[in-house]
C-alpha cells in the first residue's frame, strides 16, 4: 500500500463550501503515480503503458479546504493485461471517499492491450490489499 | 433527455495526446446543469439541494483536442430521495465514454437527505431512459 | 475579433460563491482557440508552433454559476515572432475580467522561436483591436 | 519567504508533453496559501478576508511531470489596503515561472476594500523580499 499527503488549493472548493466531487479523481490520479511508476520507473509520460478503462468514486463525507487530506492506494484485482486499483482518502482521520479505477498495461503505438510482465506482476503483488478491508 | 456539446480546451489534454480522464467527470457535471436546473430553476449555489454519492464512468475511446464533444443526459433510475442521471459522450458521433451518477436530494442546512417533491419527480420520469439502450 | 461563450460548471466555482480565479486563465485560453486555428487549421496538437511566454489577467467584477460568459478575442500587437492577445470576458453585459497573453511562434523541436509567415501574419492583422478602446 | 513542493500530476500535463500553463496560477494560488493564513489563521473559507485584482504570469521554461515543483513565495509590495506577492518556481533548481499576485483585504459582506489591521502588516512586512533579487 502507498500513501500521499496533499494540502487542497483553494480552486479545490465549489459554492457550496466544500471540495467539489470533481477534484478527487484528480486527487486519485496523483496518488496513483506510485503505481504507475511500477511501470515506468522514471515517469517519462514518452514511456508510458497504461491506460484507464474505468474509475468509480464513492462519496463518504464533505471535504474541507483547510486541512490536510491523506490517500492509501492499493491493487486489489490483478489479470493478464488489466488490474484494479483501490484507493480511500481520509482528512482528519475520517473516510471522505473510496475509489477503483481499472487500468490495461497498453500498447500506445500499436493501440492494444499488452500482458503485464512478470517483473511487474510482482511488483502489483506486493501491493495487494484486501478490498473488503480497505477503507474503514 | 438532454443534449450539450463543448469545444475542448489545449488544458484538456495530457501528455498522451488526448483528453485527460479526469476531465470527462467535469464535462458530465457540466452537462448535469441541466438536470440541477430541475431542482433549482435559476442555478444559485445558495439553494442548492442536490448532493453526489456516487460517480462511475467508462472510457471507451480517445478523445481529441480538436472536434467538438457532445453529451447526452439523463435519468435512469428514480428513488424515493435518490435518482441516477446516465450520460453518454460522443466525438465525430462515436462514443466515447459513458457515466453514471447516483444524486440525492439533500438540506444543505440539517445535513440530511430529504424525499424528492412530487413536481420535480415528474420533471425527472420525463427525461427517463432506458439505460441498456441509451450508449451505443 | 472572436467571440465565444460558454456555460460555466459548477467546479468553476468556489467557496466564496463565485466563478475562482484560475478559472479565467482556462476561459482565455479555451477562446485563444480561434487564434491558434490561424497557426494551425486543423488544431492537431502534433503540429502545434504556438508557446506562451507571458499571461496578465485583471479581474474587474465577481463571475457567478448560473450566467453565461461571452468572451472577446483580438490581437492588440504583431512582432516578428511574437505577438500579443488581448481578451475581455463578460457576464450580463458587464466586463468580468481582462487578460493580454504574449505568444510566440515557436518550432517545438529545434526549441527557438521562429518569424510569423506572411500569410499568418495577414490573418493575424485582420483579428488587430485597439487595445485602450477594447474593453469597455 | 515562504516555501513549498508540489510533485505534478497527470492531468498538469498537456498535448505539448509538458505541464500546461493553467496549471501555473493554480500552482501560486496553492503556494498563496501560506499568505492567506496571515489573514486568516485557520484557512476557514467563511472567514475569508481576500480578493484578487490582478495576476500575470511570466513562463521562463518548460516544466516536466516527473519531477517535484520547488515554489517560493514572498511579498514585494504592500499598500493600505492592498498587497503584492511575488513567486518564483523551480524544477530541478531551475527556474521555470515568475508571478506577481494583487491581492485586497476585503471585506465580502459590504463588498468594499479594508484596511490591512496592523498585525497582519507586521506579519506581511517580515516576508517582505526584494522582488528584482528574486528569481534568479
Amino acid at each position: 500500500m502507498f500513501t500521499r499527503s496533499l494540502d487542497p488549493t483553494f480552486s479545490d472548493t465549489d459554492a457550496l463550501g466544500h471540495i467539489n466531487n470533481t477534484r478527487i479523481p484528480v486527487w486519485f490520479e496523483f496518488a496513483r503515480n506510485d503505481i504507475c511508476q511500477l511501470f515506468t520507473p522514471d515517469l517519462d509520460p514518452q514511456k508510458w503503458v497504461l491506460i484507464l478503462a474505468r474509475i468509480e468514486v464513492e462519496y463518504r463525507a464533505e471535504l474541507y479546504f483547510n486541512a490536510p487530506i491523506e490517500i492509501r492506494t492499493g491493487v486489489s484485482r490483478i489479470g493478464s493485461s488489466s488490474f484494479t486499483v483501490s484507493q480511500a482518502l481520509y482528512q482528519h482521520g475520517r473516510l471522505g471517499a473510496e475509489g477503483k479505477t481499472v487500468m490495461i498495461h497498453y500498447d500506445h503505438q500499436a493501440k492494444q492491450a499488452k500482458t503485464i510482465p512478470d517483473d511487474v506482476r510482482a511488483a502489483l503483488e506486493s501491493h495487494l490489499i484486501d478490498a473488503a478491508a480497505f477503507a474503514s
